[in-house]
């Protein structure tokens, strides 16, 4: 397979976008990756989409962008894994490219969810999760998480507000970052007080849907002719694994082996370990999906995930920084853009373009998109090194 | 790129299931194709899938089969490009095995449509159109193919009854089809007399949804070691495209450039042209379709499709036998599925095994899977030959 280079990349703010139609987000994010990758073109489109089928009476993505952004005829298709629909768009492009098949890919990810009523987005949510198992029993998808959280209080004695710093450190990264949703600082105090949405998670634990799209250009090395100044960004190592649709199926709801799984595919492409990534883009849902990441993404111990938020080992400075432009708490969580985001962000960081939240030094990026309740964990490494 | 081979198949039949579940009916056809291929396991799991968020309140379809069939863990997604979603999982499998980053992968195809209202699955059969330009005009998907057979008529002089072979064959073929919804033979004065679902469209120039699944199991040839009687069948082309979402903005909406350009791909890639193929498994959802498909993809004249269907050259015995196991007009419409059920037949016939159905002497077969209308086009071209 050939070595594959991110050379463009394009993002809309993520916001409640009631002036902007779904067409018109998405093509926003596709046409900037193109406009900075230097390229009026591209051979293949990838769209990460959740829930676009409800909230937006419209599917069939691939056409629909293609067209909008000018690239009628294009191969074109949406990849959906409930909330990693977004890395699993990224890997088919990345797959399409590696192979030979096509010289430029467009991974799109882009969602549209505040113009439809909370409780249809809560509903459609729940597709994540096993319907005739899980949803049926009334369970909603931050009921799911709440139980698992629930359970590891329990398992490992930590306390809820020993996750107050996931929050609080996302929060400050993403003052730095002009498309997250949120700019505003969190307090210990203010994590502490915040309103139960579904006993342990409060609102302070839980990420803000939104409506946004991030986009991604990706070529074959072998066919890269830089002429800017721009480091070359190269996809060292790509992971995906399932896990059973439902958290009670698993053997240890506890422990994501997807995200263990993929991850490790991922270091050994890249022929590293966790101790080379510079920092980490997680998917921080909930404050315990982080945790659970870190965990079995092999940068704490098992059930010492928080220990690494209480002893401020995630922030900048830290031993691995994470979120480090907001991530799903901060920067917002439009579900199947939110791996595209990632990948965005991973780049930013390894040109060295992310400002006051630029991680010095940093020449190994990781992201990690999780669909379902650890039921579909995608993992990238990418790096500026040779 | 590796050279592919389908060996394993595996379809249910396509009727109202309502006994069965979709997880159910994407089992038995995943578990019936890795049995066919005699392995019990895959690497990667491809779902063609439209609309299980509406009518089943189930999303994330690859974590959801791929831990049904016992094989938890493996990579696993979601391909929707609305009625071509199973040729895009096919496309992506095939891309996948040939790109060498997995060995074996499963494309699945399946749609469980018959326990929703009709009128709910009207409007998510329109999610396939443009919701902001054509849906929100009153326009169905069906009216959007009367449309254009309308004009078609207008233009090339047709009538109504020209089109009927398309039908009667259809129907003739599929009562060889164990596996088709329907086993009747239609006649020309049923056809002339069936009731009007839209002008011009009756009721039998449409296709039956239907519940269904079907699976293909993919390797490369490299590591085949075979040890049963069964011919190779060989993946030779593949080729997509898209066109503009909405049919108005097409420059000719009675030419399906997307049909045009992937048929011309597979093609090249397969290093022939239409002459070679023996039958095609088109996707006439509409007879209207059905005519639009054989001109783009060089088998007939422009605006001349109908002429083959009245002088029976797309009969079993004719210049291109066509939906050779009842098409989606008699083996049935289970929209995400279809795409794959056309490569399960295109391999049946390739191996011999499509008994009083069999084209003789059939070396290389064709499939077009057609998502909106004729926004997304996907052509394979399989071969028994060497």
């Amino acid at each position: 397979m050939r070595e594959v280079a991110v050379i463009g990349i394009g993002q809309t703010v993520i916001n409640e976008h009631w002036d902007k139609s779904l067409r018109e987000l998405a093509g926003d994010a596709v046409l900037r990756a193109m406009a900075d990758a230097g390229l009026d073109y591209f051979d293949g489109l990838y769209v990460g989409n959740m829930m676009s089928a409800s909230a937006n009476n419209q599917q069939h993505l691939g056409a629909y962008i293609a067209d909008w952004v000018g690239q009628r005829g294009k191969e074109a298709y949406r990849l959906e894994s409930a909330c990693s629909s977004g890395a699993a768009a990224f890997r088919s492009a990345l797959i399409a490219v590696a192979s030979g098949d096509i010289d430029v890919a467009v991974a799109v990810g882009v969602e549209k969810m505040t113009d439809s009523p909370l409780a249809e987005i809560t509903a459609s949510l729940a597709t994540a999760a096993d319907a005739d198992w899980e949803v049926s029993q009334g369970v909603s998808f931050v009921a799911l998480n709440a139980l698992i959280m629930q359970r590891y209080l329990h398992e490992y004695g930590w306390k809820r507000s020993d996750f107050a710093n996931f929050s609080i450190n996302a929060h400050a990264n993403a003052m730095h970052n002009p498309y997250a949703r949120f700019h505003m600082l969190l307090t210990e105090k203010q994590f502490e007080e915040a309103g139960v949405i579904c006993d342990p998670i409060t609102l302070l634990d839980a990420s803000p849907i939104g409506d946004g799209a991030a986009a991604v250009l990706l070529v074959p090395i072998e066919k890269l002719i830089y002429s800017d100044d721009k480091p070359i960004i190269r996809v060292a190592g790509s992971g995906a694994a399932s896990d059973t649709i439902a958290a009670h199926s698993r053997k240890d709801p506890l422990w994501l082996t997807a995200a263990e799984r993929s991850a490790k595919d991922a270091y050994a492409q890249a022929g590293i370990d966790h101790r080379s990534i510079d920092f980490f883009e997680y998917h921080d849902a909930f404050t315990i999906m982080a945790a659970l990441s870190l965990e079995a993404s092999g940068f704490a111990e098992r059930g010492q995930g928080p220990r690494m938020a209480l002893e401020n080992e995630i922030n900048k400075g830290g031993k691995i920084p994470v979120a480090t432009l907001g991530g799903l708490k901060a920067r917002g969580h439009p579900v199947g853009a939110t791996g595209i985001y990632q990948i965005v962000e991973v780049v930013t960081q390894l040109r060295g373009q992310a400002g006051e939240a630029q991680i010095d030094g940093a020449k190994w990026g990781m992201a990690q998109n999780i669909g379902g309740s650890g039921s579909n964990i995608i993992t990238h490494i990418l790096t500026n090194a040779d």
